[in-house]
């Protein structure tokens, strides 16, 4: 029997063809609440939407555990806490038990307080009656379902052999408009591919949306959907990874689609990482945006917008060139799965996720400041006032990917976060975040959005899924399945990273000639690395390695240091054990081993790199 | 026989009459030049002195290996690399050899360039011809000796039982005018208190003013200088430490004279440490200064200078608290003293020498922008322009402390470095800093600098000797007789400090009830604590404790976290060793051992902290 699925508007007290437009709550399974600030929204139900001065801002979906039918309003306030408060006066509305709907038009901060009276409940709210449950289930012809693609109004997708029909939830999607591909067809392939659906809280969304099974007539002999009825191709997935770029044969490929390729360690062998053999890591295809029409919209806190033209950006603003390093969270999770705690989840990288470039473009602190902004007030704001803004957020297209840095880091007169169109001299490519990307330096690879196409600013973090449970890292005794909710919400994203060092090269020309030892070493947040040691007795004893010179540029050192140093043969042993260590100037340095630092999802792992002579013989 | 002693004048194309006055070098030992930014000067010899637009700038002094009478030109320049360049064309004093003297009045900037042309010599320099060689020593009788006091024109001191005229030495003391106590007596019973004087080096400075011995009348049958001819007591050192105020029993005494003494961990409990127990670490005596007389004196890189009275302070600028963890570099070094790489120099701290306060005052920043200085253009200059200002020093009085912070440090807009006049709501504690202190959070205490008298803006980092020397961290196979001037010179100073943690009680009501671990944890450069591992297996098995609430001020999280967690009784293994390891937002963690960061200063121990069960049963 499908789940029950009645419809109702919710919390609408600006015009409801707008509301409707945007807004319906699947009911029976989410509570929810609206604040009314112009772009925030937290803690908050899919479907329901927040009015904000000029447009209808979208708020992302979070599935909250523990959040069901049975869940009372004072057992879900307790699960969760004070929700944080938003900017404005304005609509809040609530949602609970299975036809219960209270819309409150006041200051969002007060609904904490006192129960929400549903005598409050607005004019502007309209509830559709709950269907009949139907005895029989309803079943649908493929051919039916292929109808209802993504250029129809009514969108429907098929899991195994049911049938969901996700109008109302395309817009609430996490993921973006990127779901309306699998409309008309299948979802399989996309979950295969995109594997964070896996889990039973995604499948419990999508039963929200049920309405059938397929006709069996359209399955075959093992009950699976038979696609061949369609005709030839049409029931094929449209490959999304089609317009790819090509990459360097040389990088070691850690998934094909989404494209996930590292450099091999020993080609990291230049100060600036050549375009052809930079790292690759994407978490969906790479979209093609014509420069020309790209345009950059900077959303501020009050609700103002300001839209910019790439040629916009590189007239009105004064151009900088930064190094920058470039490093992902799981760079070395390789070596993280080889410890007695186990597994890691993630891409089984080596030492290659990181590289370092030379990027062109304008200063964001600029940019805010021709908006409108005023940084002087948001860089003296106390930090602990929840009303201040607090937090940027880089959104690519279609919501496709969107991640959050502390404002600070963006506002800071030495800070060089820039909006950049070149690397190395050469136009972005498009791999890499062409035409435009948000680089972020200092912090960890994945906070440089590319294909950056919005700038919000926002007193709360991003609560997209690649922010809000991407990148976190915690103690070595944790399982994923130990976390809640509340965990994750507190738990700190990676900004910063921790000290990375690396061995990258072993070369001995002759028998008789020295060993050289080549490698990389960087610091997050600017910090310059002071020391590099190396030892040939897997750490017995240590000498300094030569810390090579560069002509890095930036107002911080937001680059990596190569260094070298030579072993005369005859002071290497047989067994020789290659380890490198480095010093940052804050003097943090890095874990002995894998083992303190490990957690589950493998990020972060910086314990000293060992490499035995042996391996490179 | 004395060494060769001529006297001559350098460097003065500015009045003669104040070159006289302060300006006379001990020729046949050191090569220097004089450079002519306003305050400015490194790399040069004692005694050599530079005009400034409105005053002589007194010049640190630096005693450099392999510099002297053999040293040729070229050598000196091989060896000291190209001396950092100042602000502003002006004179140029060199003196190598024995009798050449060469002035040139030109742009220091471009004084390696080419070899000083001795025909240059400026017109205004006098050379007074050396003596001619004594045969026979010249003796002194003790009660002559003792007329040459600190109130004399002429300035001696006995070193054993030779005598030194020290009269054109005292203004170029890197110590300050504290070396004015010892005149017309002993210097030893300071040598001795002041351990950094026991350096060859040092030794060959004071050659220089060698006069002669004291006479054998006035020796004892051992050959020492027999005090007792001057009556009682009128050759007692006085005690420099008689106004050091009273400090609480409690305090664990690493030293008395200077007080160095640290909080028992076990204390460490309040998230403010009470003033009373507040660790003490003191490079000499306590000073006695008036509220009402002290002087701030800033001083812009231009020689402009700008005097504030402790009420300019407090009426003329915002007033700000910022709750600051101050923890001195060497903490833990006992630690670091059990590892098979040996013992290092410097007081055995345990994990006491850290506290936390509430401090008081008004922000470097406003005072700056007050006092005339461009701080939005220091902010954007490029920080690899040497032209460009880099560092502020802060001096206590009569040049008896002095370190120095990167400017950015203080002029960031989310800084909160502070001039402090109270600590936990109290007036300054004399033994804190007060009346005034210097408070840089985020940053090793020692450049908190107490009794703060100066503030200079520079393009150098600071070159006393407390600043130069005592603060800087070396690899673990690094020996301090392994290093060279240059060494230092390159070396960074430690500024931010590292994540540390450490446990500071380990209770157990009764046998029965759980074991409760408690400690604090901290990292530098306002980077929050955003995890605390603990183990009860010696650091197998970890869980997280709980992060205490406070409500620390300031910009970004200056102060240490303190943390408890419980251990039920049944889940204490016999052999329990508590084990601690923090994590900050920068997601640096602390090494395992002291080992890989053992270095021969016992500086900056943060390894995992260790504490058996049985130590504290």
């Amino acid at each position: 029997m499908p789940p029950l699925r009645p419809k109702f508007i919710i919390g609408a007290p600006k015009p409801l063809a707008e509301a409707q437009r945007v807004g319906y709550a699947p009911i029976g399974r989410f509570c929810g609440f609206a604040s009314s600030s112009a772009n925030q929204g937290t803690k908050i139900a899919p479907g329901v939407r927040q009015p904000c001065g000029k447009r209808w801002a979208r708020i992302p979906w979070q599935p909250r555990r523990g959040v069901g039918t049975k869940t009372s309003w004072e057992q879900w306030h307790r699960q969760h806490g004070q929700p944080k408060r938003s900017n404005a006066a304005g609509a809040l509305a609530v949602v609970f038990g299975a036809s219960v709907i209270a819309v409150l038009a006041a200051p969002a901060t007060s609904w904490v307080k006192e129960r929400v009276d549903i005598k409050n409940v607005d004019d502007n709210i309209h509830i559709d009656e709950p269907e009949d449950d139907q005895d029989t289930e309803q079943t649908y012809r493929l051919a039916e379902v292929a109808k209802h693609d993504q250029a129809a109004e009514s969108k429907w997708i098929i899991r195994g052999t049911a049938v969901y029909d996700i109008t109302d939830f395309v817009a609430c999607h996490p993921g973006g408009k990127v779901i309306l591909r699998a409309c008309g067809g299948s979802i399989d392939p996309y979950w295969k591919l995109f594997s964070i659906h896996n889990k039973p809280e995604v499948q419990q969304v999508l039963d929200d949306f049920y309405i059938g099974r397929i006709d069996a007539r359209d399955l075959d002999a093992k009950g699976n959907v038979d696609w061949s009825v369609l005709g030839s191709d049409c029931h094929a997935v449209e490959d999304p990874f089609k317009d790819d770029p090509e990459r360097d044969a040389s990088l070691i490929v850690q998934t094909a689609k989404p494209c996930n390729a590292e450099t091999p360690g020993n080609l990291l062998v230049d100060f600036l990482t050549p375009l052809r053999l930079f790292f690759v890591r994407n978490h969906l295809w790479v979209p093609r945006i014509d420069p020309k029409e790209h345009h950059l919209q900077i959303e501020l806190s009050d609700g103002e917008e300001m839209s910019y033209s790439l040629e916009d950006l590189k007239e009105k603003f004064e151009q900088h060139t930064v190094t920058v390093t470039l490093q992902c969270a799981g760079n070395r999770r390789g070596e993280m799965n080889n410890t007695s705690n186990g597994k890691t989840s993630g891409l089984a990288w080596s030492v290659g996720a990181i590289g370092t470039a030379d990027f062109t473009g304008v200063r964001l602190r600029d940019v805010l400041l021709a908006s409108g902004y005023d940084v002087d007030k948001a860089c003296t704001a106390c930090p602990n006032d929840p009303e201040s803004d607090r937090h940027i957020h880089f959104c690519a297209p279609s919501d496709t990917y969107e991640q959050s840095i502390p404002l600070q880091t963006a506002l800071n007169p030495t800070s060089d976060v820039l909006l950049a169109w070149e690397m190395n001299g050469e136009p972005m490519p498009r791999d890499h975040g062409g035409p435009l990307r948000a680089i972020v330096p200092g912090s960890v690879a994945t906070r440089s959005v590319k294909w950056v196409e919005r700038v919000r600013i926002s007193c709360d973090e991003s609560q997209s899924n690649w922010h809000n449970r991407d990148y976190k890292c915690f103690g070595p005794n944790v399982r994923a399945a130990d976390l809640c909710q509340k965990d994750w919400d507190e738990a700190q994203s990676i900004q910063e990273l921790p000290v990375q060092s690396a061995i990258t090269n072993i070369i001995r020309s002759t028998k008789q000639s020295p060993v050289s030892v080549q490698g990389f070493a960087y610091s997050g947040g600017g910090r310059r690395i002071v020391r590099v040691d190396v030892s040939c007795d897997g750490g017995k004893t240590w000498r300094q390695a030569c810390l090579r010179k560069d002509d890095a540029k930036g107002t911080r050192r937001w680059a990596w240091t190569l260094w070298n140093i030579d072993w005369p043969k005859d002071q290497v042993p047989e067994d020789a054990e290659f380890v490198v260590k480095a010093v940052d100037e804050a003097h943090n340095g890095q874990p002995q081993t894998m083992d303190g630092i490990w957690n589950f999802r493998g990020l972060l792992g910086n314990a000293w790199h060992r490499v035995p002579m042996a391996s490179q013989s």
